[in-house]
């Protein structure tokens, strides 16, 4: 019962530093996806493709965060944006105060998009508002097709779902229609992108869609 | 500063009711893994092909724990065990009551393995003690090379990891010497399988092993 309480004290507090955050993107113009999924779904390639398709066309900055290392900052720097690299040392999901203290590293007038990648999870980090303007959660078809079932928060407060590694179908047992279909049975508004960092494909249809919400957020 | 000395006293009552279930898998004579890995890394298909190699060879019960549906429980209820569902409707793990709520449902004295399929996240239940014998910890090569350095808790307090799904090498960005050797940086005392679920190789080695820790046990 004690456990109860102070969980909701501590997403009180969480969601009023979220409420910073987004007052602070908002008087900047910027624009935050945070951006969700299992470890190892490819948040990070998607992220260097998306980087690669953008470049020159739209300022982006990127938060990472990780549970240890610091080897997605330093795949994401070669891209010569600005990059800050959240060590969370165990902890299983970002939170507003986290990315609340990344932000004085950031040049926030000179950016119009800031995605956030959060640490690898399906579970916690649906629960952590960062005070960004949507949730993109990326599903890899090699974790099979019932994943929006079985963790079914992430994808119901998600705005966008990447399905990503689509070149790898052929080789595993996803069936790519149930797996959309799962996920628009728990939340029907998904705008599903099909994707895969290997062979580019539905990368810029991705990439065109994320850099039109700048405009339509100005 | 509260929040961290709650989070003390839930550990410590966790580690209470997993020291009461060890003492009554120790009474049982049962050996228990508890089986974690990122959602979609393949825990509940290993688990199909160990069942399918060990039938009539020794008895074996399963713990399923999931965030959301008994889509698990009901794949290996058909291989005609005692399986009981734990769904956590949003917990990140498992955890030692839950584990001591389900052995009410099971015939622990005719049970020498039991297999707790823990929810699929690399974070959270790396802090959770169960009573188990020991963890093992599955990675898919889908994931890539480099998840032992990012999760490194999970591997550190693993007994052996499953590589999985090796059929798919070819195919990913993902170079198997090197995610043994981060595997074994971050916990040398990893015993290490390869495995897929595919074409069944490794499944054998893997599933002696496991048998033969009753009869280290016993």
């Amino acid at each position: 019962m004690n456990i109860i309480t102070i969980e909701r004290k501590v997403m009180e507090k969480n969601d009023e530093i979220a409420r910073q955050n987004r007052a602070l993107f908002s008087q900047h113009g910027i624009f935050v996806f945070n951006l969700v999924s299992s470890p190892g779904s490819g948040k990070t390639s998607i992220l260097e493709r998306t980087l690669e398709y953008l470049k020159g066309k739209v300022q982006i900055a990127v938060i990472e965060g990780d549970v240890q290392t610091d080897i997605d900052a330093k795949r994401i720097a070669l891209y010569n944006i600005p990059v800050v690299q959240i060590v969370t040392r165990g902890g299983c999901h970002l939170d507003a105060q986290l990315v609340h203290d990344a932000l004085n590293n950031l040049p926030l007038p000179n950016i119009k998009i800031l995605i956030i990648e959060n640490v690898g999870n399906l579970v916690c980090p649906a629960n952590y508002d960062l005070g960004e303007s949507m949730k993109v959660v990326v599903a890899s078809t090699t974790e099979g097709d019932d994943k929006p079932l079985k963790y079914p928060a992430m994808f119901r407060i998600a705005s966008a779902l990447i399905v990503n590694k689509i070149d790898l179908v052929p080789y595993v047992n996803c069936d790519l229609k149930r797996l959309e279909r799962n996920a628009l049975q728990i939340n029907p508004q998904l705008k599903i992108f099909e994707t895969s960092c290997t062979t580019n494909q539905g990368i810029s249809d991705w990439a065109e869609w994320l850099a039109s919400r700048v405009h339509q957020h100005s």
